[in-house]
């Protein structure tokens, strides 16, 4: 049988060979997500990309959803997607991507620049004092997927000591110096000159980041999160910095996105705030990436082999 | 003889023991170049600092002066210096400190932290677009000095094509994929994603950077000076921003120090001025290596054996 298979992706004509070489044989629709009709949706037995959930509903004819994303909280929502839909995101596309950002982030903050450029648009050449080196600090990464192993390996090789933490136990990589598990995060926060963390958003991610756990941190670290931005409230946040409970922060999440033109996060002299781009199709090779994902799996569904990046609806995280 | 240390450095008693074990014997010193004497100076063998220049002017008694920066432009003035007396620097000692502020300003570049710091201060959740990675760069090293080495292993790291442009030929570094000769710089200008500069101050680098070689680099590319601020005239570097013959720039060193609050340069979107910091004292490991350097060299020199970072005054450079 065909295969109806609609794709919401920016391709360009390289990027359909690519699947429709993966996906010989089926009947292909290029659309984007604002212009796709009910009908197209409902008709697809695979769609590449990101439809507006509420268009899913009650499709009887969906096999599989291929997100262009790696976060998929719209569509683990009960009733979005039958239970025979399978679902998968695009894991391991951004990890080159987000993971420079938040190197690039901490770098910042580490070196001041945020305080330079607030100087510069006022023409002031003025000195902002000491800076320190990752060579000489201890990074805690919380949450090793693929964007934390890669953020991971970069400032290891800037001769940092690195400490990953994970939900689970498991072998440690080479470029992590120590281990622990996300219950134990306590016992090594006080350790942290910084702490990085890209944790997707789940039950247990939520509000992960206390008044108590900043508390715990030294008064001259620094915490970037690319990764969802409720693992801290903005009030949490605010009172962080406000307080300098910790040196500098860099988010390019924040619990309410946009982020509102009156909060009071705009303000703060030590908080860096990017507008939730570090993913997205900024750097051109993450898309590459999505449809190279994709074209992988939509070989294997039509060889009725094992899907990459299958999300787990418990957990939202890929099984 | 005993002979007379004068150092001019903000040491602790750490430091001075360190600097007496080297020179045990000899009768030290301790004053700040703000605070000391005409006579202290003129009764020296050996000063460890900065004095002002024109109070070393007539020195008899000056054998030996190691100065804590890398340059050392006001030493080699004529008639400050007597011919006997012997000039050794701190190269070295800066290459960390500078290497890292140049890698991190280049970061800053190619992921528009600079724009989304402005952005931020008006309170705009505003997407600036498209950035790069390091990954799929040409990043160019004019100079390849300490602090060059230092910035080439840091960008080859991150997965860069390295370019090493320096003044006389001589091994590839393994972290340098091609090394290209001063004289030829032109040639692959064009190729470059990335320029990052860190040269003294000579009569060869002075104004190097003219229109004609902004004119022939991508108008995507990124420039980065960490070296001397008259290695490109702040009119050129006006130009070529203003009129995107490139993307952007980040400079920690100008033309006219401290860079005038009326120049024009300050108001530039796409350059990011750092006010002359990334060497200095900011990064508390350069010190340490600056006493290290002097306390080799005080053993060194009591002992008659040769000392390390000899200037050379035709170049200004460490022989």
């Amino acid at each position: 049988m065909k295969k109806d298979i609609l794709v919401l992706l920016p391709t360009e004509a390289r990027h359909r060979e690519k699947l429709e070489a993966a996906g010989a044989g089926c009947r292909f629709t290029y659309s984007r997500p604002d212009e796709v009709s009910f009908e197209q949706i409902q008709a697809a037995n695979v769609i590449i990309g990101q439809p507006k959930p509420d268009m899913l509903r009650a499709s009887e004819n969906l096999e599989w959803l291929q997100t262009a994303s790696a976060g998929v909280d719209p569509y683990i929502v009960p009733g979005v997607l039958a239970a025979k839909t399978v679902l998968t995101n695009a894991t391991g596309a951004y990890s080159k991507a987000v993971s420079e950002h938040a190197f690039a982030l901490t770098l910042m903050l580490i070196k001041k620049l945020h305080l330079y450029r607030d100087e510069q648009l006022k023409n002031h050449w003025s000195d902002r004092g000491t800076v320190t080196s990752l060579s000489d600090s201890t990074v805690v990464v919380v949450g090793l997927g693929d964007i934390g192993r890669a953020y991971a390996r970069m400032v290891k090789a800037m001769g940092a000591y690195v400490i990953g933490v994970k939900r689970r136990g498991g072998a440690c990589p080479d470029y992590v110096d120590e281990l622990v598990l996300t219950q134990d995060i306590d016992s090594i926060l006080p350790r942290a000159d910084v702490i990085m963390s890209v944790l997707p958003n789940t039950a247990e991610t939520r509000y992960l980041y206390t008044d108590e756990r900043f508390d715990k941190m030294k008064d001259s670290a620094v915490f970037v999160n690319c990764g969802r931005g409720n693992a801290v409230s903005a009030e949490v946040l605010y009172r962080a910095l406000k307080e300098h409970k910790i040196s500098a922060a860099a988010v390019d999440v924040v619990e309410a996105e946009p982020l509102p033109a009156d909060s009071p996060l705009w303000g703060l002299e030590n908080l860096v705030i990017t507008p939730h781009i570090s993913g997205f199709f900024h750097l051109p090779e993450t898309f590459e990436r999505i449809v190279d994902i994709a074209a992988g799996n939509l070989a294997a569904y039509l060889a009725g082999k094992e899907l990459r990046n299958v999300v787990d609806f418990a957990t939202g995280y890929a099984k």
